[in-house]
């Protein structure tokens, strides 16, 4: 199997040293950086490339690892391509291919990437749809070089999983921020917080959220939420939040 | 050194066990609810006591640790205690004690217990605070043997802290709830965003939240936000704490 990365972004790089850790041959990165494509070539002992037009059109699969809005620009200079043209994004549908490219399919990583953060991708679920069962199963068996956790799964339930990622992940980020703010204002050190918050993540891990709840808005403790309402009365965005946050925890109940 | 536990809840169980493990004598459990106070007693060598002046005079520290609203209750019981009294709470002020018992202070564990998980307590940052040097001094060393990091902090910092953790602890696993409900819903297995959400606490283990923050709302990627909220057309709850957190983010940027 070969394959052909398109982007070198935090997806492409992460996807491009677990192949090529996973001896899966990166033949070739493209990226509208040339110089970022180098770097990561390098990295997975594959070959930059200066244009699309320059893509073995051997490889087995291209993966096009870029932002959700470039893909579409993409997939018109991969029409000489002979192989599978398969996307990593979490909200973008499957049909973007239809008629445009013979074998298509989608390999999308559900995890958050950061260039700096080293990650085993052993256990990070892929979600697989494709084209056709042939373009399938070749998705199948370059996933499970990458990972044990492969699943299929189709667009609009693909889309419904990203937008849960964004409330699980980069909301919960945001509410770690704003607690760094918090401690910030009042010349706390944010490492208190650290143990918390990994635990409140272990919790889950064996447990649904649902069941796991604690806090005062969970319990209606109406005279603890009244006093940390005071607390944030000169900061109507965090009073907002904790608001919102606050009243939907109580209709969970 | 002899301790006495006043509650049998989460705090108080996790404490009383952590006490025992590290060879400091728990004397004596009172609580609300004889029958808890007796199964805890036995679990670390303690009397369970049905009365609150049945209490050990001689014992050096009484910890209170019971919901916020019941501590002032407590206190009053209390006068005759020769040791020290110390509450466990994040959100209630030192002064609940002034005027009423000699010696006291608090000591306040930031974590998030449940009854099912058991805790490494060594690492869980511990919050002191003392009506005296002498009283600091003592729960210094009550705290220096269950945990290696031990922090001195005044009741109005304590109160922010507490509110910090509200965000990253109760509101953080609210959002898990939410992607749950996203997921169920959806007949998608909230198993495939464990390991998500594991890597995101992971993630500013080491690095401050404001500099990993991912997503479409600190991207600006106004198309991604506009498809997701129609995602969500159905669910008003969701909607608005999905636009409340994603205009919050934007103005972070």
């Amino acid at each position: 199997m070969k394959v052909v990365i398109i982007g070198s972004g935090n997806v492409a790089t992460h996807i491009a040293k677990a192949l090529h850790k996973a001896n899966v041959q990166v033949s070739q990165i493209w990226s509208y950086h040339y110089e970022n494509a180098s770097l990561l070539a390098k990295e997975v002992n594959a070959d930059a490339i200066n244009e699309l037009s320059q893509i073995d059109t051997d490889a087995t699969i291209c993966l096009i690892a870029v932002k959700d809005d470039a893909i579409a620009e993409i997939i018109p200079a991969l029409q000489n391509f002979k192989g599978i043209v398969a996307h990593t994004s979490g909200s973008v549908s499957i049909d973007i291919f239809a008629g445009k490219v013979e074998r298509y399919g989608v390999l999308y990583p559900l995890q958050t990437f950061s260039k700096t953060n080293a990650i085993d991708f052993s256990n990070i679920p892929l979600c697989l749809e494709a084209g056709d069962e042939k373009t399938l199963a070749v998705l199948r068996r370059l996933a499970s070089a990458l990972s044990t956790d492969v699943v299929e799964i189709e667009s609009e339930k693909r889309k419904m999983l990203h937008l849960a990622a964004v409330f699980a992940c980069n909301f919960t980020n945001h509410l770690y921020a704003l607690a760094q703010d918090l401690l910030v204002d009042n010349k706390i050190d944010f490492d208190l917080l650290r143990p918390l918050i990994a635990e409140t993540a272990n919790k889950v891990q064996h447990e649904l959220p649902k069941n796991v709840q604690t806090g005062p808005a969970i319990r209606n403790d109406l005279q603890t939420l009244k006093k940390q309402e005071e607390l944030l009365k000169k900061q109507p965005n965090l009073l907002e939040i904790y608001r919102t946050l606050s009243e939907s925890i109580k209709k969970s109940r």
